[in-house]
């Protein structure tokens, strides 16, 4: 059967997450049924590159999807497109996937951005978009504390009780903390991520930016793996999967 | 009594607009209910720079508001956004007003933004803040036109059947369109503008931008003065009240 990869955006507040669960409407269950008038009428399957939980948005998840229709790229858009209305999950790109690729298992790497409101008064127009810190964070010390988390390392400390990886041996490429007036934005990307890294690393980084904890602490939560040292896990709502990267990269129409 | 001077944020969505309704919610009704607990259990009254319409945002409204609580402009603002709970309303900024000022008749300066999604992909992040134009426009031939309408002109052209100005006259003074990736902005200052003006602006020149009408259209149908020959309305979705200008400029806290 053809399959497609695709290129997602999503607004993840009124799912429970990226993969399907009896309890409610997941981001994999609308694209898999509006895939059925493609696939003789059945759902079809879909793996993404990213596993997003509750609440945590993508502006760029990728998706492979097998379905029967042979068709050309823009029309499995355009078909997805028409019939995950009125959902908030657009398709943005497809493209035919290469016979054994997987949107899932040939990532090799992933991009996630946090964004904090960093001011006093609540947020009106981001509203489930942003974390609001309203005590004043210093982000010079976060990204201080930041760099200390660099590379490969056991990232058990950081890890989510839930979380099903067989090991905790993750390489840790980036995680840059940057004030743009009242926002603070962290940009995290390694090959993969534990279930809760970056939303636990941002908690702990939290805590420096309050002057709660030294820039030390982080790396010395990170040394110690233990996950009950960390601090809390920031919530979902701050949370945009960016991209995922390939190589070769997908030939996105 | 006090009088004080506020910036607000708004989601335009749930409300009928700025203004008092019967038909429905206002942001100056949630406003002036969650002021009572500050004026002896009366709804206070307020005054707002622009009168958006529904379903228009704002990032920078100023209001002024009299209440009988003599209190520190913080404590004002910390109020009002406790009180004005769950609604997307937030109080940016508080001072006390100045004899004689006026949130509305004292500005001497009123910006707006409008943003256009321009892809074929519907918005799933963006859904009810942008205007989604899924065929291609030309920014650059828009920005053009939209030259041609600066300075002073009477903009009957492009007031509202309903405006109810005395009379059209208005000087424009910015009114740029740039492309940034897939979204077009827009850009729009002046003194004051009509009812509807910088959305039937919007509209008029996206007509352009679509390579339907030329460069010099939006000008000779200024120039026609008839409303009747202007494009469509661009939808209140994708506009945003950026600021007020006073000179001087309010004292923020």
């Amino acid at each position: 059967m053809p399959r497609y990869a695709l290129t997602l955006e999503y607004d993840g507040a009124p799912f429970v997450g990226w993969q399907r669960q009896a309890n409610g409407l997941s981001v994999q269950q609308v694209l898999e049924e509006a895939a059925a008038a493609l696939n003789n009428g059945e759902p079809a399957v879909t793996t993404a590159a990213g596993r997003t939980d509750a609440g945590v948005h993508a502006e760029g998840q990728v998706a492979d999807i097998e379905i029967a229709a042979d068709l050309a790229p823009e029309r499995v858009r355009e078909a997805l497109n028409f019939r995950t209305r009125p959902h908030p999950i657009s398709v943005l790109r497809a493209t035919r996937a290469a016979e054994g690729w997987s949107a899932r298992f040939s990532c090799i790497g992933r991009g996630y951005r946090y964004r904090i409101l960093n001011r006093r008064p609540r947020p009106a127009l981001d509203a489930g978009r942003v974390w609001h810190v309203p005590q004043r964070l210093d982000a010079g010390a976060m990204h201080e504390a930041a760099q200390m988390l660099l590379g490969k390392h056991d990232f058990s400390a950081y890890r989510a009780a839930s979380c099903q990886a067989k090991d905790a041996l993750r390489t840790l490429d980036r995680l840059d903390v940057s004030r743009f007036g009242e926002e603070i934005e962290i940009r995290a990307e390694a090959r993969s991520f534990l279930h809760h890294q970056v939303r636990n690393m941002v908690g702990t980084l939290a805590q420096v930016g309050l002057g709660k904890r030294p820039v030390s602490w982080p790396r010395s939560v990170l040394d110690g793996r233990d996950r009950t040292r960390a601090g809390q896990t920031a919530p979902a709502e701050g949370l945009t999967f960016l991209f995922a990267r390939y190589d070769p990269a997908p030939d996105w129409v």
